[in-house]
């Protein structure tokens, strides 16, 4: 019993991650496999955690790729520094707030949570007020995958400071494609994904840990419950030691290492402007057909549009003409939004003109082909924002 | 800040994996990116868990790469077999044991182990008479990575049938170079890495768990400690439902697809022959040389053979001469062997004559370098063995 080899067709790639993967990237991932102990890969570890730094904002030393993908780095921040019975605030209006409070509470913490509607950001208000009784870790979600809302984390971070408490941030898809920075808003452990807005393929999760977050680490009662995620073991591999913990994924980290130069080359306020631009662009596009972008234009996440799907209109019909006819991945609805709504993701190298363009001229089709008639012209909206004639 | 691309050098790899990857397989590691929900990956999702069946030897239902190395791995297979306050026995015999006890004791087991001297395969008889004191899972590594030893796993078998056991098993350097024989042995838990007789890079770890593991995953009283490793969950995912858990690494699993199809081009048969072929040559030509090999003929694990480094011969110095005059990386001691043995890795891709014969060939000279002169003349004992003229 056999199979053919592999021959994955070609894809355009605007679901909510992974996004489109450069051919460089492609390229250092199939770079000869050396051990994880060599010295010529050692040096490669040492650049990638360099680049990680400077795309976090951060001198963190605690500051490197897990091997697993963005939940795992999820489960990485929340077991290190959650000791059973500590007290654990979590952020909830999506489903990645509703996973951190589901991990914690694995992770052995009493878990409370503050909640906003789904595609609204956090309330720093309503946080403030419960976060004063006292809570050893307050969790947010700088940018909510299952809607597309970006929540500013300055008022969190105060709140934390107020508080005395860590601060731990889900940057899945804002990494590399929005503002994060870590050491300027004293942000305590932040996780984020390779398939976003690194447009490296998925099984990494680049994570950055504070000085103080370490602390917390170092002066834990009970060891870590996860010895794979212990970071205490991982950071003697990392770090100066090079103790062997587990076999690090080499080739993956060839291709987070060429998808970091990338981003590094380009300059990271270059990139967020790109990154800002497309998706205003495809908002004016998408509202100009008559379609419902239902996040307020100042809490949108530039790598992720929400977009109701209109009455009648069978929203996986249209992602599987999207898919079958132009070779287009958008993504559906997540949790309660499943089957109402489309995700369009503009990550890193998918967030280009070309493939806003595609976007809206196939999503027009395919809304034609359900019956829906766009109102407007899209791509002369879509043209105006991007300031093409 | 940027660095230039990452340039690996040209490595034959014989140490502990990641052994050599073919060709092919780094070609579908950089096949074009697709979405994790994307039927033609789906597709891919389903080859790959019917081909690790036949390689597992199993037809169990819960059969998939994880998305960690071969540790997280263990760690699925622990942290969800095991409930806080579960009675866990494990057999130590090297780091690998060692850690399935520190796993468990993590994920809140009572656990007890029994031992056996390290380069010894475990006792049955040892394990018998602790074991019918009554656990709720047994513990036992198949390959001991850390020793080079393979232990017989049909009387293990029998004890957790006649002790109602589960039987948990550590396959990560068995699997395509060794039987494993999951359901010919009733084993209910085995875990493995990508990196090791499969030829494929690190990253991925594939298991297997029986009908009667899955009922206990089923019938848990608490939920799993891990929220990324839960397996109620991921099933849903690899399973008919197709519901999003993580984001599957998806070049990853492309690799793995063509590491597998090469293991059943092969065929096992062909390919467990090689492995002892060539693991037989290997031992012959280093015996010849003067050097010993602490582990008893009967016991030995063909994918990784232990060579004690004679007395006044520095270990690491030998490693760094093969590595910096030849490109050739074996493995060092590990735990209590670290300087004091190499761990010579034949496996998948890299158990060929050509490994064997530049591995000994090299490695005299690294030892004449060391002032130790190899006694006989270990390449026509290799060659004899292999029945070469």
């Amino acid at each position: 019993m056999t199979f053919p080899p592999v021959a994955p067709p070609s894809r355009v790639l605007m679901g909510p991650g992974p996004s489109d993967v450069p051919p460089s990237v492609l390229r250092a991932l199939s770079a000869p496999t050396v051990g994880h102990l060599d010295p010529a890969f050692l040096s490669v570890m040492d650049e990638v955690r360099e680049m990680l730094r400077t795309v976090f904002g951060t001198a963190n030393e605690l500051t490197m790729p897990m091997s697993g993908t963005g939940s795992a780095g999820m489960e990485t921040c929340v077991v290190n520094l959650v000791e059973p019975g500590d007290r654990v605030l979590v952020g909830v209006h999506g489903v990645f707030g509703t996973r951190l409070a589901e991990v914690a509470r694995r992770a052995g913490a009493e878990v409370e949570t503050v909640e906003a509607p789904w595609g609204r950001p956090l309330d720093p208000d309503d946080f403030r007020r419960v976060a004063k009784a006292g809570y050893d870790v307050l969790c947010v979600v700088h940018a909510e995958t299952s809607t597309g809302v970006l929540t500013d984390l300055a008022p969190f971070a105060a709140i934390a400071r107020e508080t005395d408490a860590l601060l731990l941030v889900d940057a899945v898809t804002s990494l590399g494609g929005v503002p994060v920075e870590a050491d300027r808003h004293g942000l305590d452990a932040v996780y984020s994904g390779t398939q976003k807005c690194l447009s490296c393929p998925p099984g990494l999760s680049p994570i950055t840990l504070s000085d103080r977050a370490r602390q917390k680490l170092a002066s834990r009662r009970s060891p870590v419950r996860s010895w794979y995620l212990d970071l205490n073991l991982i950071a003697r591999y990392w770090g100066g030691e090079r103790a062997y913990h587990h076999t690090a994924p080499v080739n993956m980290i060839y291709a987070l290492h060429e998808a970091l130069r990338l981003v590094l080359d380009e300059g990271l306020e270059q990139r967020y402007r790109r990154h800002r631009d497309h998706a205003d662009a495809l908002a004016r596009g998408l509202e100009a057909m008559g379609l419902v972008l239902p996040v307020p234009e100042g809490s949108r996440l530039p790598p992720l549009t929400l977009v109701q799907a209109p009455d009648g209109v069978d929203e996986a019909a249209v992602r599987r003409h999207l898919l079958e006819q132009f070779g287009l991945e958008i993504g559906g609805g997540l949790g309660e939004l499943k089957g109402k709504a489309w995700r369009i993701g503009l990550m890193g190298s998918s967030a280009t003109t070309r493939h806003v363009t595609l976007c809206l001229a196939a999503l027009a089709d395919a809304l034609h082909a359900q019956g829906f008639t766009p109102r407007g012209d899209a791509l002369a909206a879509a043209r105006a924002r991007l300031g093409r004639k």
